[in-house]
């Protein structure tokens, strides 16, 4: 089977029918993400990151795959839920609530927001809604108003050891081709600009080539747990954004950056004994905090194979092919749950199944397809053009 | 060797001469507890809960063991560190401050005051000190003070699933017992029959003879991710706590309960594929949050190693024994580093070294040599009764 059909077909076949028969809240609307092995509900709490990614993809796959009016109404029963009880009085996004929408824990982490604005912008883009419209915009400046001090009261480092996360500057990268049709052209350009500086020049080091999860303000590192941190999955996520918005401004050379920045994470980060690719690392190889280091998470490797694909696409680099095929024969061998659908998320470093279940408080609808539908596109485009 | 010679010889020999060659601080007082396999500090952040316990260990091993000035030194540089850099302005705890002592992350964190607490009062018990006396009652007081918000401003959570925790309830049965020559004795006995009622009563289930870590306000089951989590380290950790207040009281019915609550976790959370006693469990056999939750770790296998000396000690019960059999040779045979000295911290499900670190942000100078102590005790006791 060629790459392209197999991304669509499981995307199609697969992905999209587990959530759409196990996750609706027919009841409360929104979504049940916490779903077991065979997608039953085990838990009904709704995490908010989770019901802006699942938004985001139904509204997604109608834009960009089919006019499928079921689609249509899967992403309006989560913006309609995130609307009525995501937020707090200041437009800032709780992190979970109950079922019914009662507020469970409060709004202490920025990445609920961003997915809440993404969710807008592609289901404003779906509806043409104006009121959606003008909350994506809303949400996204709330979001740059707090991003230097993104868990505001809830922070409890000090000023002592001030350190900036790439976590931001990296969703921002993605955000803002999210927004585009949202927000002022020059925004637009301007917020590319920070995030490309922010990426490629302040988190990427020069020397060794990899990306830090952490660094000083003025960019320098620390030599402290969070200073040494490596999030090798996290690193590559960001070079596929790199790619798109080299695609989108003919910078080849900024595509070329990436494509060999996606080949260090990778050479740093595979695990040779058992394979795979690791969740956590210190740069130093010191001894890490992140009990969960050596463990291998399906969105570290669906985030590899977009990279992986879209990096070939743009450059017919011969090792990031050779990196594709393994990487993929890792994921594809391991991940999936043929007997039941969807993919499991947590692999023990030995590529066992630590946890069954199929979503949970991390993971929703988003990355698996995600990357399915980013995978089909871009070996559809690579197989077209005989490369 | 008797089991009473190995737990006082690792203590002598390979616990205590660790800690005392490699942690000290000997420019700004205090420890550096982030040790890597060897011993060599691998980074300098002090955390706040590993220097009281630290100061409690050195302090216990001097009024317990040998009146040893160098160990009173040592407890004496950790004193001072702690009275000096370890408080806010209202005496409340930080979790970490940088070695200088320059505060890192804020009094979130209670138990950092419990082990503070500890500290001040074996400290002023070997030495007479009263202002550290004075010192250990008003952090006491300031911990019941705080105990039903514990958190405080950092508390992430809503009003609308309130849980209370085992965590304090289960350490206060214990810190009542260390303070008991600072608090008045009427208080002592109000506390501990709290803490029997909270931990025998409340969080232990009657049907299961399991312990919870979560329950609702009115001591009710929550059908939540919290509200299924069970810790089984916790819970036998303070079954040895109940053991010591039963033989303090004469109250034999107690032990009898602990000692069967013992059994009762350990049947539930052993396992049977790789051995051990797993981190986290699901009441209801749900998938967990925590992604750790099948490692073994140092202090679980420890405190149950003390929980199954006392109950043997004091039973006699023969299923305690072969437990205490079984734990014995699992531990022993993969926790210990002799090349290098003192116990691993985190193994995975397999039993093998998931971190090489001998200390860390969470793992201190604290349960193994406090474990080696008790056991060693014990099982002079066992021996000299010729049970």
């Amino acid at each position: 089977m060629k790459y392209s059909d197999l991304y669509k077909k499981t995307l199609l076949n697969d992905i999209i029918p587990f959530w759409e028969n196990n996750s609706l809240d027919v009841e409360n609307g929104g979504y049940l993400s916490c779903l077991d092995q065979n997608g039953k509900v085990f838990d009904t709490d709704k995490f908010m990151w989770l019901q802006g990614r699942q938004a985001w993809t139904f509204s997604m796959l109608y834009n960009e795959v089919e006019k499928n009016p079921k689609w249509l109404e899967i992403a309006r029963s989560g913006i309609d839920f995130i609307r009525k009880y995501g937020m707090d009085e200041e437009g800032n996004f709780y992190f979970s609530v109950t079922k019914e929408g009662k507020p469970l824990v409060q709004p202490y982490n920025i990445f609920s927001d961003c997915f809440a604005a993404m969710a807008f912008a592609q289901y404003a883009k779906a509806t043409g809604d104006r009121e959606i419209r003008s909350l994506a915009k809303r949400t996204y400046h709330n979001i740059l108003r707090k991003k230097d001090n993104s868990k505001g009261i809830y922070e409890k480092n000090t000023d002592i050891r001030p350190l900036k996360g790439f976590a931001l500057p990296m969703i921002l990268s993605n955000l803002v081709l999210e927004l585009e049709d949202v927000l002022d052209k020059e925004e637009v350009e301007r917020t590319i600009d920070y995030s490309i500086r922010e990426v490629m020049e302040v988190f990427l080091q020069k020397d060794s080539g990899i990306i830090y999860e952490f660094v000083r303000p003025d960019g320098s590192l620390s030599d402290s747990f969070n200073g040494r941190l490596l999030n090798p999955g996290h690193g590559i996520e960001a070079m596929w954004f790199m790619i798109d918005i080299g695609a989108r401004r003919n910078d080849q050379n900024l595509i070329e950056k990436a494509t060999s920045t996606i080949l260090n994470i990778l050479e740093y980060s595979w695990d040779r004994e058992y394979g795979g690719i690791y969740y956590f690392m210190d740069a130093q190889g010191k001894p890490l905090q992140q009990l969960e280091w050596d463990q291998k998470l399906w969105w570290v490797h669906l985030e590899s194979l977009v990279a992986l694909a879209k990096a070939y696409e743009h450059t017919g680099n011969k090792k990031i092919g050779e990196w594709y095929g393994k990487v993929h024969d890792y994921a594809w061998s391991r991940f999936p749950d043929p007997d039941n659908g969807e993919w499991f998320g947590y692999l023990n470093r030995e590529g066992r199944p630590l946890l069954t279940l199929k979503g949970g408080k991390w993971k929703g609808c988003f990355h698996v397809p995600r990357a399915m539908f980013q995978c089909w596109k871009s070996f559809e485009r690579i197989e077209n053009n005989g490369k």
